[in-house]
């Protein structure tokens, strides 16, 4: 589109390259940031950089956080001895969500993808194993999306917790086959989380 | 959302004040910025604030540009006998898409409305004035939104225009009534182009 200057061409084609985005929310969304008064552009520039900067994950659960321990590690009320495995930050907002959940988390960044080439140890799991082996641990839930990758990833995980005196769950099939934790409504993570079953 | 930290909820924040952007998509939008490696991140907002810091109007047709002159106006082929009169920088873009119009373009930067206090002198219509009366211009066509805001703000200035010699048309009503021109489809846009009608 050779009728817009190179910096709004740019703009136009990062918005574009985010999950979600096709051209036209690109487009629209461009000209709504570039119509805002500066300071405005700026603040959200600003907004994106400072939680880009200060983010880092949790030294206990791995989930991303500002301070060494997240909140939800270091709320004296949640019971450390349940942890529930989950792939991505976002899914630990899911099931927050569903306000059913009472134990602590640990998120590995990924699942077990051959295709991708994402193999064990690009996943959190030496931090998850480190976990068990200090004790104190009663059951692990393993709540990967229901799909391929996640239930590879659930079920190896299983293996490598065996050894251990830990009872591993899954979460039940109250969440549709195929789809995604993350889109997943509070009353089907509620039953599921009810249902889970052990490995 | 107390179990997030403040700045991932900044974020957030940010993200759902955009345009079609609801709390979900800024919460996706969200871990999916933070997951990028720094630089990636800082790329995005850097590319934000150059556009906005870089951006101005036009001298001649007051679309938002990068230069003095935008690349339309520059354009030798494009014919400045018409003006086509537009209230947003996006219709610009959505009638470049049609590749039907030859012409040049004036952006009014709004609508005329009395709800939001919006008058004719909060829009570009000074500038408008200034280029029918420099002479050389053989037709206004008026592209405004095919709403009621549109509509008053078409009928105001062809009736600005009318100590002018010159011919002032409304984009034929091929465009869906009720309806935003950023959405109208190659095809509608430019029938209604052909079948514009003079006031």
């Amino acid at each position: 589109m050779s009728f817009f200057p190179a910096s709004i061409e740019n703009l136009v084609d990062k918005l574009a390259s985010l999950p979600g985005i096709g051209t036209k929310s690109a487009q629209r969304l461009a000209f709504h940031l570039l119509s805002l008064p500066e300071g405005e552009a700026e603040a959200i520039a600003e907004t994106l950089l400072t939680a880009r900067r200060s983010i880092r994950r949790c030294r206990v659960c791995q989930n991303l956080t500002d301070s060494e321990v997240c909140p939800i590690c270091e709320n004296g009320r949640r019971d450390r001895g349940t942890i529930c495995v989950v792939s991505e930050p976002k899914d630990v907002l899911a099931i927050e969500r569903a306000r059913e959940y009472t134990g602590v988390y640990h998120v590995l960044h990924g699942v077990i993808s051959p295709m991708k080439r994402i193999g064990p140890d690009d996943l959190a799991l030496r931090e998850l194993v480190g976990r068990i082996a200090e004790g104190g641990v009663g059951e692990v839930i393993m709540a990967t999306n229901p799909d391929p990758e996640g239930e590879t990833t659930a079920s190896y995980i299983s293996r490598l917790l065996s050894p251990y005196e830990v009872k591993v769950t899954r979460l039940a099939y109250g969440v549709p086959v195929g789809s995604s934790l993350e889109f997943a409504d509070d009353a089907t993570l509620t039953r599921a989380l009810e249902g889970r079953q052990e490995y």
